[in-house]
């Protein structure tokens, strides 16, 4: 079997400086730490773990907590963490935490107790104040993804000024019937829901509409968004001109629903979403976009940090989102000739 | 500090008794694990599993390579295997090798050769085979997800049988031109799209329609699927009145480009689809089920098999699809009535 003595010979260097490069402890030239690691790589080394990790006390291993991974924003958030934490040499520990599962008291009781990691991030993990607690109280440090707790680092959207300027846009388009699709008794992201509402209702009011809130609940999920549409829009007497809908997700339900309805968008129906997702471009849909794949970026840099030094502070990182203007909204039916803006049913877009 | 000792005086059993339940190894009877494992979230008790790995040779952790895990297949076998992995109180080492990446190099390189896993799950790795050599010589025991090689246990959806039934599904509505929407050069997953294509074109030929066959590539994505469609429904003079798509994303591009088009769907055009995507049942698609969760589940209980018997032979598990009438089928115009068949613009469909 390979040893640490044949890596260390084979690059020409000492056992001690072999082994430094190789755990990524103590300091040793990027040069130096190339030529050990090719040389490990050509001969097969493989160093025990459970050896290194005794020895320097680090698991080099990060835990990640999150709901879901089969959405969007979770999906491309850990894809974010995962680049960002291989390119550091750092393995990464998947605890699912879907709300209400068994799964979860499982997670939070027994698996994250073992403490397998240096640091911990967690993504959307609202609103279990007590859960975090219980992260906090491993005595590990810990980085949040989305959410307001000023306890532990965190990297989050704007989300109230996403809503502002998605109401904002949709006003100064001369509309003034404008629904807010999304947010829904027991969601598992209050804090989301919470502050795009009511970045609609303050832009409402700036705009001297505050008297014409209009809000359908939905989770957000497409199938959500469309059955809320279809909801909202079948009665000609109260349909809104615009809709801001809570994410790009319940946004897509709801062109949709406009579309098997026979409400042309964007000549009689405009629609913003919020997220940029995958699918926005293929539905022409305007939208605040933010990244999440650089939230997990951001959020394994804020753990480094925290890593490297225990008593730093925590830090509010929020996000600010950009309007992306598509197909999915023109000018209110009237100001100007609407057929000329009428992409609905045109193939290219 | 609380100690081994203080959980087996609390659930009043030997402390060799006490570390063999909370271990995992060796046999306890599942009251006494229960008990001792109650004992042990009371007391706050937390194993040194830097220690455990040492003396059991076991990290009680299970490492999962796959390519994306942003994309619905992949997420849902990743939530199938993270729930059976905790079910059974194993740590998932998640690694990430999208294909052609920097980062894909550096997990099979250095990640994967330290081996922090008692075993691994490859989830659509293909076409790497030398890759999958790589992952055998660890000498851990490894098991696939999708694909067709005989040295690894396998867990995959029976493909070319999921596309024979969707074609016969077309034939038997009087269908005759039936195009096949998916499959690309250069695509990440050659078996799955090359078996579907095979199972069109003998179930074309079975048909008599050998002469008939049309393909259209497309990557397996709804936007790939989309622009596809526009290019082959463009052209009335070869329009087909049936389309075979190689997954749901692709069928589900295909409806939206179908509408935008001014075609309807079902009585103008059928489509069908394979997998049974999250999204199918809002574009009431006609599909093949597939339900990637279980096949997560059946490849954690393949692996558990290997890791109590290193000598069992591999195993390979061809999942059987179903069929799924919806809304997107119909029989051919003028076979049958087709205004009472039209649900294209209904909007409880």
């Amino acid at each position: 079997m390979v040893g640490i003595s044949d890596v260390a010979a084979q690059a020409g260097v000492s056992k001690a400086t072999a082994s430094r490069a190789l755990s990524g402890s103590g300091s040793v030239s990027a040069s130096t730490r190339e030529r050990v690691r090719a040389a490990a790589v050509e001969l097969g080394y493989v160093p025990s773990t459970s050896a290194v990790s005794l020895a320097t006390g680090r698991t080099r291993n990060i835990g990640v907590v999150m709901p879901h991974v089969n959405r969007w924003f979770f999906a491309e958030v850990l894809e974010g963490i995962q680049v960002a934490l291989l390119e550091r040499g750092l393995d990464l520990t998947l605890y699912d935490a879907t709300p209400g599962s068994a799964t979860r008291r499982l997670v939070f009781e027994e698996f994250l107790a073992r403490k397998r990691f240096d640091g911990l991030i967690a993504v959307g993990l609202e609103p279990a104040e007590s859960e975090l607690e219980r992260l906090i109280a491993l005595g590990k440090p810990v980085v949040s993804v989305i959410g307001t707790q000023r306890r532990t680092s965190v990297v989050t959207l704007d989300d109230e000024h996403a809503a502002v300027l998605a109401t904002a846009h949709l006003v100064s388009l001369g509309h003034r019937r404008i629904a807010f699709l999304g947010g829904s008794p027991g969601t598992h992201w209050p804090h989301v829901e919470v502050a795009r509402y009511a970045g609609y209702e303050a832009e409402m009011t700036r705009a001297g509409l505050g008297d014409a809130l209009m809000r359908v609940p939905a989770e957000l999920s497409m199938p959500a968004g469309y059955a809320a549409a279809v909801d909202l829009l079948g009665d000609p007497t109260v349909r809104p001109t615009g809709i801001v809908a809570a994410c790009d997700e319940v946004a897509i339900g709801a062109i949709i629903a406009a579309r098997r309805l026979g409400i042309l968008v964007p000549s009689a129906l405009s629609v913003v979403g919020i997220d940029d997702h995958v699918h926005a471009e293929m539905f022409s849909l305007t939208t605040l976009r933010q990244v999440p794949h650089e939230h997990g970026r951001a959020a394994v840099e804020l753990l480094m940090r925290h890593l490297e030094d225990p008593d730093a502070e925590p830090v509010a990182l929020s996000v600010k989102p950009r309007l992306v203007v598509r197909g999915s909204t023109a000018p209110v039916a009237g100001r100007h000739s609407a057929g000329a803006m009428d992409g609905g049913l045109s193939p290219e877009r």
